[in-house]
């Protein structure tokens, strides 16, 4: 196991009828700016419970956040902060809301020349307007971890940023929520928490068992509860699994003395920034070419995943490695996810290419567990998802 | 699943080398009282350690904390800590030491007619003097949670205490500190932890996937390393296992949205109180007859931990369950951990009887899950204990 340092201070209220407790976690002296995106949260009734909670406080909203969070669009969130001398933010939606509230706690406090230096020069808020949550759709993990991904439009950049400040100071998971998300969004979240599992576990072998076992536990317990997600999402039952298993994915426990990789995001990001497909799926685009591209490095922890996830157990390391794979394409399948950029655009020819340039234009730090990947290399993953 | 909230801000920082560390995360301005055990950290070389990373700063020392950590001993370093104008506590040593600091942390700043209210009332700390722990023997948890049990000699009384003041600021966790523990105490430890799991765990189902899983990996992680941890203290990948085993095994993520038990655990401690038997070994006694004795509650339960972690497949609901006690029972032998009462002393004769009568003297509030255990059932497990 390697040396590692470990703190999450987000206070986690779960269950059936927890957002009522709202009001006991925001101070009384507190003047709140409420974030949320599309306006779906008018339509399934959060809106009004939300409101109907902080019945006495004084709120200001920002509603229009759109999904991957848009720089330009945070930046008017952020006049109104400072004219309105906002003290505390509240997300409530999903990890684009709750991501770009992220930015918004770090730039309300940030002394540096422009907020873009946040994501451009990766500095770490150590210190962040507080902040806390009302998650109504499971799947980033942002609830409970400090990173954010910010998108800017007008250079198709798509920059991730942190800190020790930006942990929520509370997040309220309501699993109720999820009886009004549509089927899409139910299963980009279960692709999502998948793969946020995947990155941190499918790297080479280093047996540190308890971090292996907890990851290996919240694929089996996604892949168990996926189809109920799916079919019923007024099962409370299935849908609380769904949703503390999206948080546990990305907290910060399982990666704690392991090795990450992270490759498939980094590259499924470009995919968005280019195609604007759905985040989750470019992750399911990504992650079978990785796999197969990297198989040599990754085939025992690959044997491994087949044989505790999957009960694969015929066959040498290699077999079980293959099976493995084609299981994960085909657990994408049932959700309804496609898994090659061509089911996704017409115009992929030349997208490898493309991402492989945009990638050696930039400080190139390497990818995956090793960083050894090259913009070469990341070229044929790419391709090999067409 | 059931509603919870979860929170733990302690800061872990784990691996080979972290006590050197430790002056980064004691405000440089703090008056430190270092409180230690019987002295083995000076044998052991953590002392030195210890002190040779707070070399710049102000320690004052309380040595002497006893295994169960006993109420007179403790008013004595409370003294010091007024007299000495003490700002931060510093625990160096295992449970013992961490769960006397924590009543220290409630009782320096308690306001009461006397500390001893804390326990006698059950009074929850909400703010305590901060405190970290360099932890020197897994085992307890006390290192990421905000419990503590204490003992008072005169009326052989073991009472517990906690609050959300009472998480240790950070902790410090190197697994090197194993090679000196004797084999006696790894082997308390390692049953402490597994049995902590069993208390989170070995209730009635209600088919939480995600905490099951969990608990299940610490179980089948502690009896994979346990036999390497007795032969070889020095293999350190093995240690680093078993110790953040033992620190997930009581940090509240377990148990959170699930039935506690906790009756093993009410009963061993009477055992403690009278006999002085190490608290892991009466863990032991106890809990085999206590899952015999609920059998019906539990063997739906016990039919999964069969299954999941002892790899059990064939026979009915009971076959399987039975078989889990009897692992479970040789796990500990394994361990060298006698699991009968009558291993441990000849005066055993009376003590079901004598602890049912100090049950039912206290205000009763139950044991079990369900609250459901009488004085008079708690007679019988005792029995099946002899």
């Amino acid at each position: 196991m390697n040396n590692f340092e470990f703190k999450n201070p987000t206070k986690i209220i779960f269950g059936k009828g927890s957002i009522e407790k709202l009001s006991n976690e925001i101070p009384k002296d507190a003047k709140v700016l409420m974030l949320y995106g599309g306006g779906s949260i008018k339509k399934n009734g959060i809106y009004d419970q939300v409101k109907s909670a902080l019945v006495n406080m004084e709120i200001i909203e920002f509603g229009g956040i759109p999904a991957n969070p848009e720089y330009a669009v945070l930046m008017q969130a952020l006049e109104v902060i400072k004219e309105q001398n906002i003290t505390y933010l509240l997300a409530v939606g999903g990890g684009s809301v709750i991501d770009g509230t992220k930015f918004l706690s770090a730039a309300a406090l940030f002394e540096g020349d422009t907020p873009w230096d946040i994501l451009a020069k990766n500095i770490k808020t150590e210190k962040g307007m507080p902040f806390g949550t009302v998650l109504t759709l499971p799947a980033t993990g942002s609830e409970m971890n400090s990173g954010a991904v910010i998108t800017r439009k007008e250079t198709k950049e798509k920059l991730s940023m942190g800190g020790p400040g930006l942990f929520p100071v509370f997040s309220i998971l309501d699993p109720q929520v999820i009886t009004s998300i549509p089927e899409r969004q139910l299963a980009n979240g279960l692709t999502d928490a998948f793969t946020h599992v995947l990155e941190q576990y499918m790297t080479y072998p280093i047996d540190a068992k308890l971090q292996d076992r907890f990851a290996e536990s919240i694929l089996q317990t996604l892949i168990e509860v996926a189809p109920q997600v799916i079919k019923d999402p007024t099962d409370y039952k299935a849908a609380s699994d769904f949703m503390w298993s999206c948080t546990m994915a990305l907290n910060g426990l399982i990666q704690k003395g392991v090795p990450g990789d992270w490759a498939v995001h980094a590259i499924g990001h470009e995919l968005t920034a280019m195609f604007d497909i759905d985040h989750a799926r470019t992750l399911a685009v990504i992650a079978p070419s990785h796999y197969k591209f990297n198989f040599e490095a990754k085939k025992d922890k690959l044997a491994q995943y087949a044989e505790r996830v999957w009960h694969i157990t015929e066959g040498s390391t290699d077999d079980k490695a293959r099976a493995a794979i084609d299981k994960t394409v085909a657990f994408f399948h049932d959700l309804g996810i496609d898994t090659k950029l061509s089911d996704y655009t017409k115009a992929y020819e030349g997208t490898a290419e493309t991402i492989s340039k945009r990638f050696t234009e930039r400080e190139w730090l390497g990818l995956g567990e090793h960083k050894s990947l090259t913009p070469d290399m990341v070229e044929e993953v790419v391709k090999m998802a067409y």
